[in-house]
């Protein structure tokens, strides 16, 4: 124990490396694997390209509009703290709306879950945004429901929710939306709220 | 896509029991499993018991702490936002001390990461704590060598930092620390702050 290594940005050099030399990422364009190659430095597994799913716009996508200021509307808190705010372009906005007032009142009206509920308040922010679910299937599927009754269409959709109930169907219900709007998913179970601010924090910034 | 799952409650139980019938969960005392089963449900993968390590005290030593009113010490901000509050028996306070302006300070001078340097300002809190590492090897690693140079002892710690440099060393580390202090580990790359919260989730409320 008495050799751990406690230089920072040394770490963060070493643990690059090793994702790129155990991971396979011959299929993804560069952009999108700057991006799987954060997402797996978040959760420690190098077999996660092989669920990773993405619309070949999605970083080119997320990125200008990050750099353009759009928001970023999460799921939940989790997935907002771990944005890094000094990668942002442009001090964008990170949002969750889980804890508006207007939430549970919302979510009771509607028989749903709080997490879909306040997918209906980023209605008017939506227009250009970036998506991020990285915890809430329901979110999910509420978000796609909306876009088919005609909600604006955000820039991109980072929709990797985790879980056992709804989680696989929702991410593959976004990758096969005829909308077509640039998307990441990680299919099946796997998922949560590191992933995916592992990848909005590489859209943001391209330094590692 | 039209008969996604609205009801949370049912969500959770069938989220629950599908985790119950596919996970190994024979080895663990009930009061850890009921912590396995949480930690399965954040990352969505029913393999994890096999990296899990533990402490047989863990799960009775965290939660009475909590009961007592222990504060919660996190490495990271993901892992306190992820502690839901309401379930804390004690409105425990859940800390984490990565932005004090302290810890670059301290970090400059000692050489080490802000994670690590957070953790020296954890020790007038530290008798009785529950500790919560979800993120950075180098914040087990220095709470390791502050118990060993006379540190308090936390009432138990959730070891369970991600990744590719020193992430699996440093659990290991806490495996066979001889202070004996209740422990809780997933060895290996795999961890992170979802995981650690669910962990917490657990010890503080026997409800799903």
């Amino acid at each position: 124990m008495d050799d751990w290594i406690k230089d920072g940005p040394e770490i963060y050099r070493r643990s690059f490396a090793t994702i790129r030399a155990e991971a396979d990422l011959s299929r993804f364009p560069e952009d999108v694997s700057r991006v799987v190659v954060r997402m797996i430095h978040a959760c420690g597994m190098t077999d996660l390209p092989q669920d990773v799913g993405f619309h070949p716009d999605v970083a080119r996508a997320g990125s200008a509009a990050l750099r353009d200021g759009a928001p970023i509307l999460c799921d939940a808190n989790m997935v907002a703290s771990g944005v890094t705010r000094k990668r942002l372009p442009r001090d964008n906005d990170v949002r969750c709306l889980l804890a508006d007032p207007r939430t549970p009142v919302l979510a009771a009206e509607q028989g749903t879950t709080r997490s879909a509920a306040a997918v209906d308040l980023w209605v008017d922010d939506l227009a250009g945004a970036v998506v991020a679910v990285g915890n809430a299937p329901t979110a999910l599927f509420r978000l796609l429901e909306l876009i088919d009754l005609g909600a604006p269409r955000p820039a991109a959709i980072i929709g990797i929710p985790v879980g056992f109930i709804g989680a696989a169907e929702s991410k593959q219900a976004l990758a096969e939306h005829p909308a077509g709007i640039p998307y990441l998913v990680v299919h099946g179970r796997r998922g949560g709220s590191a992933m995916t601010a592992a990848a909005l924090n590489a859209l943001a910034s391209e330094q590692e």
